[in-house]
Order: structure tokens, then sequence, then C-alpha cells
């Protein structure tokens, strides 16, 4: 059995405190938090403190807070010599004290107060100082159903940066699509299962290979009328370089638009 | 029961194929394409036809075929006054001859060959010149089980770009992240559950409440850390703008570091 103490109380130590809870391999001994409100209804569920001085002996302190709080947190924790992670993105692990053993235990996922998800199958990117702690940290996260993936700081920090494409721009594609067509009236449902399924072609296949369109078959005449429908600038300007860059991607855009194949054609 | 003529043999077709074969409430009477090589293999499943003067007599005729070959096959048709859709997102419904009953039944999904795809649940937009016809376009959607709207051409055309949006360069946006990923050796399966999660969310929740990350909350270290990260000046401009796009909608652009909240932060 794994015991563990959880600090912090946001979105991903909400959603950690409920893995916790749910899984036969984890105790959860104690969760803290600076401010008592934010889990004083979980009382019942699981000792809670906001008092560092009473924090209890675990296999691991796991620190889901802001970024900007780990430094401190690390400093003011009142003991020693144990192992203690944080579950950022971008903190360098050298950040935590070093009077403690250090960890990352990074879930590469998008977490919000509403969303109810599933925790297992997320990828959780590990780091250690300790090699010998190697072992435990793969085990906590398979203990939550979750796929451990040993990274290094610099590919952390990539797939930091990755992350931001895929989740936080790919959510400001729809809201752009959002805004277009609430213009005109559309009702956005119309939009929901095409954004899923692009989602999901790529679980099998390369975003390469799945690419389709009026910029990958070099359509000229279409991407033309596109700009004319946009009529704001900002996404005119999001409409030109994401075409550019599919077109550099499939090196399209020397290719005169009558010898492109009409096979490979779906219906945008 | 429906009786259908398909006419092409791309992915749209092919899709439509098997979910007219699956439909109770619809009959395939037949499949005509130009080049017949593309559906002989279906001859024993459904008659097949590669000579428009043998094109039967149905309820309706639907070309699934390129956008640049439905004003000429149209015309070609060897008959009058039956009903006559197309599948396409941009092209308009007076691009079809007059000489028929003119529809069109756009299926908002993005189409490929490899890819399974369940018919049912897809958004269908439809179009008529004669409003007669309008109980039947949409009975053919609901026939597959999927949803019928009926839309105006500017509807429809706006609904196509911005399904270039949700669909081809949220797709580039994977590429860029599959890029930046692999330069660092990082397993592209770590940012997969990350991809779903992101157009799961935003099927109960508009993309403005669904967003996150460094750009909404302000966070000037993290954005400037990442592009100095970046490597390709194209995906640094890409950054850049997408960036401001989500300043710009959350109206964080002015607000001082200092004042951000950090309670909505997650992961990114």
């Amino acid at each position: 059995m794994i015991t563990v103490v959880l600090l912090g109380a946001g979105n991903v130590a909400i959603h950690l405190y409920k893995a916790f809870k749910s899984s036969d391999a984890v105790t959860l001994i104690q969760w803290y938090n600076r401010s008592y409100s934010a889990i004083s209804s979980y009382a019942n569920a699981v000792e809670t403190t906001d008092d560092l001085s009473q924090i209890k002996a675990a296999d691991i302190y796991i620190l889901a807070i802001s970024d900007d709080s780990i430094t401190k947190l690390s400093k003011d924790l009142p003991f020693e010599n144990r192992l203690v992670a944080h579950t950022s993105g971008s903190v360098s692990i050298h950040d935590l004290d070093k009077k403690n053993q250090r960890a990352v235990f990074y879930p590469v996922q998008t977490f919000s107060k509403g969303a109810d998800l599933d925790f297992s199958a997320i990828p959780i990117c590990i780091e250690v100082t300790e090699k010998s702690n190697l072992q435990f940290m793969k085990g906590l996260a398979e203990a939550l159903g979750c796929t451990p993936y040993r990274i290094t700081t610099e590919q952390r920090q990539t797939i930091h940066l990755s992350a931001v494409f895929v989740n936080n721009f790919t959510n400001q594609l729809y809201r752009i699509a959002h805004e277009i067509s609430d213009a005109k009236s559309i009702n956005f449902d119309i939009l929901k299962p095409l954004i899923l399924e692009t989602a999901k072609k790529v679980q099998d296949m390369s975003p390469y290979m799945a690419q389709t369109g009026p910029a990958k078959r070099n359509d000229k005449k279409t991407i033309r009328r596109h700009l004319k429908q946009i009529e704001n600038e900002a996404h005119k300007a999001i409409y030109e370089l994401l075409t550019a860059s599919i077109k550099k991607t499939h090196g399209v855009s020397t290719v005169p638009n009558n010898q492109r194949k009409t096979k490979d054609k779906t219906g945008h």
C-alpha cells in the first residue's frame, strides 16, 4: 500500500484526490491546504489540515499547487529526507527544496472544476533526483491506472509547450469557429461531431496522414473565398498563417492547381 | 422506403454507401461512377454502372463528387424534374443544373478512406430549391440516424469555413506538436489523451469557458520561456498569434501579472 499526503486544492489536486481515493493501492493519509475552506467539505472522507506542523508521515508528499508556490512550500515542509513531488509541467525539479528527496509527477491532461474525468489512461511524466525512487514513482502512476513515462526536464518542458498547442491553441480555434458561426446564427452543435472526430483520428493515425482540406490540396479558389468571408482581421491572419503552415508541411505550395489529386478530397 | 442512386466514389461517397446500405429505411438502387474500377468490388452488393444512360429511376440522386465536377455531371444527367442533391460544403445549390429539382445534403464531418466512422449523429445541412422537398430531405438524413439542419447557402459556406478551423487547422496544431515533441524524442502517445479531452470538453462547455493556460492567465514568464524553446520561426509566429487571440478573447492583455487569479490554473 502506498501512503500519500496531498498538498493543494486546485483543479489538479481535486482530480488527484478523487483518483487516490478510488485506488485500492493508495491510502490518502492527509490533505493539506493553506486555506482550509477549500477542503473543509472533504473532512468526513479524509483527514484534512491547514497546519503544516501537523503533517503526518507518508511515502510521498504531492504538491499539486501553482507553479509560483512550489519553492516556498517545499522549503516550509517541517521534515527532511522524505520523498516530495510536484505536478507542474514547467517548474524545475530543482526548485523543490533539496532537504528532501525530489520527484516530478506531471499528469499530461487538462483539468477543469466542472468536467468529470477518468483519471486512468492519463500519461504521467516522471522525474526523480534519486534513481532509487523511480520504481516507486512508476508504481504510484500505475496504482491510478495511468501510464508512466520517465522523461528529462527538457522533455517535460517540451511536452508542456506541445500541450499548449494541442489544448489551449486548439481550444482557441474552436472559439474562433464559435464566433464565426454565431455571427451567422449557426448552431455550434453542428461542429461538435467534427471536433470530436478530428481528435479521434489522430489516436491511430499521424496528424500528417490525417490532414485534408483546401490548404493541403492547394485549392486556391476555396482559400480565396474563405479569406473573403472572414470579417475579423485577426482571424484572417490566423487563417493565412495556418494555411501556409499546412502547405509547407505537405509541400504543396509549388504544385500547380491543375495537377492536384482529387481522390483524397473530403468535404472541406 | 426511400430509393437512392449514388454518384461518385470518393471518401464521402464510400461512407454514404455504407450508411445507405445499413439503413432499413433506404434502398440503394444503383451506384454510378465515371471510372468503374473504383466501385467494381461492390458489384455483388449493389447494382453498379459507369454508364449515365443506364441510370435508373429513384427518389433522389446524390452527387458525392468533387466540387469542380458537380455542374458538369448535373448537366449530363439524362433526365429532368427529378430530385438531385450534392454533398459539398461550398458549392452553390444553383450550380446544379436547373432541369432537375435541386437540393444540398452536406454532412459536416471529416471522411478518410481508412477511418471507420459511425455515420449516425452526423449533422446534415440541408438546402432545397423547392420547399416541398424539405421534409423528404430531412427524412433522408433521419433514415441514416443523422440530425438534419435546414440552413441557407451563406450559412453552409460559413460552416465550411468554421470546419476548416476546427478540423484542418486543429489537425495542423497536432502536427506542429508532433514535430516539436519528435525533435526531443518524446512519444506522441503522451499527448493523445489531452487531444481527446480537449475535444470532449467543448461537447458540453463553450470553448470560452473551457480555455485555460498561460495566455488566458497572462502568465508572461511561461510565454517567454515557451517562445525561447521554439526553434522554428513559423511555429513561433503561430504561438504568438494564437496567444494574442486568446488574450483578446479573455480580455487579459491589460491585467498586470500580479493581479491574476491562480485558482483557475491547470497544468499548462
